[in-house]
């Protein structure tokens, strides 16, 4: 079991029905967050850079909003439902415009492609959290 | 001139017609963030501290949010509009939520009531900056 | 290999002899962060939220100092030797100071338990990291 | 009065005579904070942006750092010494480098020197703050 996983279900708030989405989604959007700001740093490090402008940009944005995210969602008091609906689209929207631009580059960069996919995964585990009943 | 207005009117991006909006939503965004940290500790330190859970938990959140929100703002390459209207809403409405709670608290607390007014300055800015074409 | 070491690998100037140790530092940043905002949102849910202020703050400031240590860990392009010790070194003793207070209460609570591993590990990884050049 | 210096003012554990200093340093590290942001942002924007990724690269690590560190400052439970002194020595010890780097390249960009500015004032808050006990 994770650190994540295990800090949640001790909580004395703790749903455990609701465990293993949250933590999921928690995981997700610092995975998310360490990928976009490694690929901006990345992208920087490229002959290229210029053209990369676009995709460091995003990336910041990304990493700043993931992590907000994720600590959002470590806090299971008073949690406000309309407040935990916003910030799950907010994230996904950020992270599908983040996918897109990275999957431009994910022939060329092989870190454009993992990031890539930790910002899918994440948009992912923010879609499956948002119908869940806090 | 604030160091803020400064910078974005020294950015070569810098949009002059818009300059005014966007610093002041950039700087009622960490003026939000540093206030709802500060009402977070202040409640903290209080004996009736079981009564404020719901002032600290938003004013996390606000925090978080407000941060993020004053760097994606601070960023003026490549915006997305989509995006930015994204995280201004998602902005506006924590925003909103936290001050109707601190407002409960603000003729008991004078830092609930501060805070408050931080929250809607923020709420009102992100709103100004909405309908604006980047 | 997780999607942390596959981004640092993946960097164009990824160091392969330092991957490992540097990867390690920075999952262990962001999973103390994550369990350090999780516990003290968990704190506040207790009736005993009193005794467990200096647990809360400590708990708010190690987040913080974590996440931009890991933030910092996932950049490799003009890595500042100096800069790189200051941070790892405040890291650590945050994560010190903060797994002391954990300790005091991990035979009540079991998140604190949890929490205090995290901040060991995250105390051990900056430790681990401190001698490597850069 | 700013908001920032009302907040701290009304905290039930704010210290009249210490106020001052402390409220400088939290203005100064979130003033840094957006500069070094922006400062990013606007190199990204140049032709020149190859010559210009350490002073990316800085800008990143202190406004993480000085978020942080003003997030720190603003609270005032259950203060550890220690980590005061640790924060405030680094933020200073970030906003030297950052500082020096931005100096090379303030004839040519008006926004390094600006941002130059706000982090030689941060420094100095840093630095003033440091011999204070609390």
């Amino acid at each position: 079991m994770s650190t994540t996983r295990s800090m949640m279900a001790a909580h004395p708030d703790g749903e455990p029905s609701l465990g293993q989405a949250l933590t999921a989604c928690i995981e997700a959007a610092f995975s998310c967050a360490q990928a976009s700001d490694a690929c901006a740093d990345a992208c920087m490090a490229e002959e290229t850079i210029v053209e990369l402008r676009k995709c460091i940009r995003l990336s910041l944005d990304c990493a700043d909003l993931c992590m907000t995210t994720g600590r959002f969602l470590s806090r299971l008091n008073e949690v406000d439902g309309n407040l935990l609906k916003t910030i799950l689209m907010a994230c996904r929207d950020f992270c599908t415009t983040t996918a897109i631009e990275y999957e431009k580059h994910a022939d060329m960069y092989a870190y454009c492609r993992i990031a890539a996919e930790a910002c899918r995964r994440c948009e992912q585990a923010c879609q499956d959290l948002l119908p869940r009943p806090f």
